[in-house]
């Protein structure tokens, strides 16, 4: 392998794959990045076996070839070179050089042939979405998957199709850690063509967040019988599916609420924060009193003291009071933009609705807690 | 104590005995600060018996008072008040009540007389130096005090009088851990009043660092039998000083070089921190050698592979080639600004003394080490 390439070409590669490649392995060929170079095109591939990305960069390629390198280290030395350009050339004893300017580098790789065998694709017909669309229903929902690995049916994003009410055929992606729930959804064109019910492992949701952020041309995706294929132009992402049965979740999504609270986002979330910092505990519980007019957080602790504040409000409905872990509703918050915000409830230990006015395409579920 | 302040101004205060306090220690008095209210004055008191700040705030007192609470927890709520004004009142049992607009805290505090007192002052007259010339001399020597803080005489920066070459009398600041030394100096005005010899030690360096960052007014410095107070305009930081016989660093001071290098500052460190991606073991080791019209940096790792560095630079006297730990550059580096540099050498084996050209108040010493 001989070739030149443009340097921010490569660094941009090369920042692609440092989320795939598994550094806490004894497998040493998933730390690496492997380099191949055919045509006018360095392809760079990572795996982690669960989840691979290949994609393609342009170069001039003077002698085809192919090495695989630690991915973290060439990414490290392609960052600080000095010149705009960069060649590198596969040596004797599987050495790739660099050489940029007056700086000049021989790192340690491996031969292309041990580089471990992708996954192969057994996929059916796509559906298409647009990149930014892709990364709304990634960030609404991801931070709702939950954490521990070993909870059967929960440790990944379930997708469906679904029948807007407004007849329109949607994508679904819907998350649940067990005390909160999100979907987001989206109209799509082409075949949801998934099989049976797989879930999107947490890993492979947050680079396909990363590469299609701000990416406004389509996307396809394909389910074959284990696994997902995400693609664009010059780039495939492959994800082995997380087996599991996701919670029939529909029974958790309220049907009425008595209850209907229209607040300002920036207020409620400045309060928020500010209660939180007396809500350290555990459960980060915050007393939610739903006034006439007003909103009123309060909360104790007691090593630090206690708090209280006051957010203008519009009630339909009776007041009542209930207890959350005000962390679900910051993590809401962070993931989502409005000027209101409109929470539904029906009684005091009743699943909690939080909605974005004008939107009918996502909807975030938090489960109350008992206040002592 | 019951007053009003503007927020900005409590900010102010509170992030400055951030780093004074001490968190991990079973004494919950040290983690605290003393807010005391009297005339038209707010006054932030902070200790870890070590280092002591005491700085005063313009506020507007209704009723005189004290009191103290956790440093860090106030921190955190005043810097997320909602408006632009803060009302603090103590209330019963050793409570402080925080309101600002709709928001209002109440934090567990303790009584203002169970607050450790402060050591007391013994010190002498008291020499003036700028704060901004102050924060120099810590900038450019703080980074080579020891981090062990069992090296007896290496923990802390040592200060002495000393007559400069043009005949000034001037303030000098030294630091070394053995394997490398640093000094800056200044005029300065008044009396340089130290008795015995003792060191600064590396967390009031630090603080000290960050308060009189880009303060122009004058600072005075004055020594007793085992302490140092810091003062400007309504801010005085009191620091015990460590015990310890600095060494007799003049004797690690090269009299003369047989070799001299002249090279782009910032050539030199582009390619230290490419270098150093592979010079990752223990001691960053990197070859140097210098030749006639370049300084060649190499360096080789038998995981990783070699990397090699041209820098274009003027010798005079003879080529030759010694290690470095790179490490060591690239902190002098971090710490200093110039266009230029100059590396004096005598024998491979001999400290290399960094100068930055024009100034005469500097030195940076580096030992080599011995390369296999």
């Amino acid at each position: 392998m001989d070739l030149i390439i443009d340097k921010e070409e490569l660094i941009r590669g090369l920042s692609r794959v440092q989320g795939i490649v598994e550094r806490r392995t004894t497998n040493m060929a998933l730390a690496h990045v492997l380099l191949s170079a055919d045509g006018d095109t360095l392809r760079l591939t990572a795996t982690d076996t669960m989840v691979s990305l290949v994609a393609d960069y342009v170069a001039r390629i003077e002698r085809p070839g192919e090495i695989s390198v630690d991915a973290q280290n060439l990414f490290q030395v392609a960052r600080q070179l000095p010149e705009s350009t960069v060649h590198l050339k596969t040596e004797a004893g599987n050495r790739l050089a660099i050489v940029s300017g007056k700086s000049e580098f021989h790192l340690v790789g491996m031969s292309g042939e041990d580089y471990p065998p992708l996954p192969s694709r057994d996929d059916e017909a796509a559906l298409a979405i647009p990149g930014t669309t892709l990364h709304r229903l990634i960030i609404e929902t991801l931070y709702a998957v939950c954490v521990d690995d070993s909870r059967y049916g929960l440790n990944g994003a379930h997708l469906e199709a679904i029948t807007a009410e407004n007849g329109e055929a949607r994508l679904r992606m819907v998350t649940t850690d067990g005390s909160r729930l999100s979907y987001s959804e989206t109209a799509y064109s082409g075949e949801f063509n998934m099989g049976r019910q797989m879930l999107l492992p947490r890993k492979a949701l947050d680079e396909i967040r990363k590469l299609c952020d701000g990416d406004k041309g389509d996307w396809a995706v394909a389910f074959g019988e284990r696994s997902a294929t995400f693609q664009t132009t010059g780039l495939t992402m492959m994800v082995r599916l997380v087996d599991g049965q996701f919670p029939d979740y529909r029974q958790v999504l309220p049907q009425s609420h008595k209850c209907r609270l229209i607040l300002a986002r920036t207020a409620f979330v400045d309060a928020l924060k500010r209660v939180s910092i007396v809500a350290s505990d555990r459960n980060h519980s915050v007393r939610f009193s739903f006034e006439a007019d007003q909103l009123v957080l309060s909360a104790q602790n007691v090593d630090l003291g206690n708090a209280r504040e006051e957010i203008e409000a519009r009630l339909e409905g009776e007041a009542f009071e209930t207890g959350f872990n005000i962390a679900y509703f910051l993590d809401i918050m962070r993931q989502t933009t409005s000027d209101e915000l409109v929470l539904e409830m029906d009684k005091a230990l009743d699943p909690c609705v939080l909605r974005i006015p004008g939107r009918d395409d996502c909807q975030f579920v938090v489960m109350p807690i008992r206040l002592d």
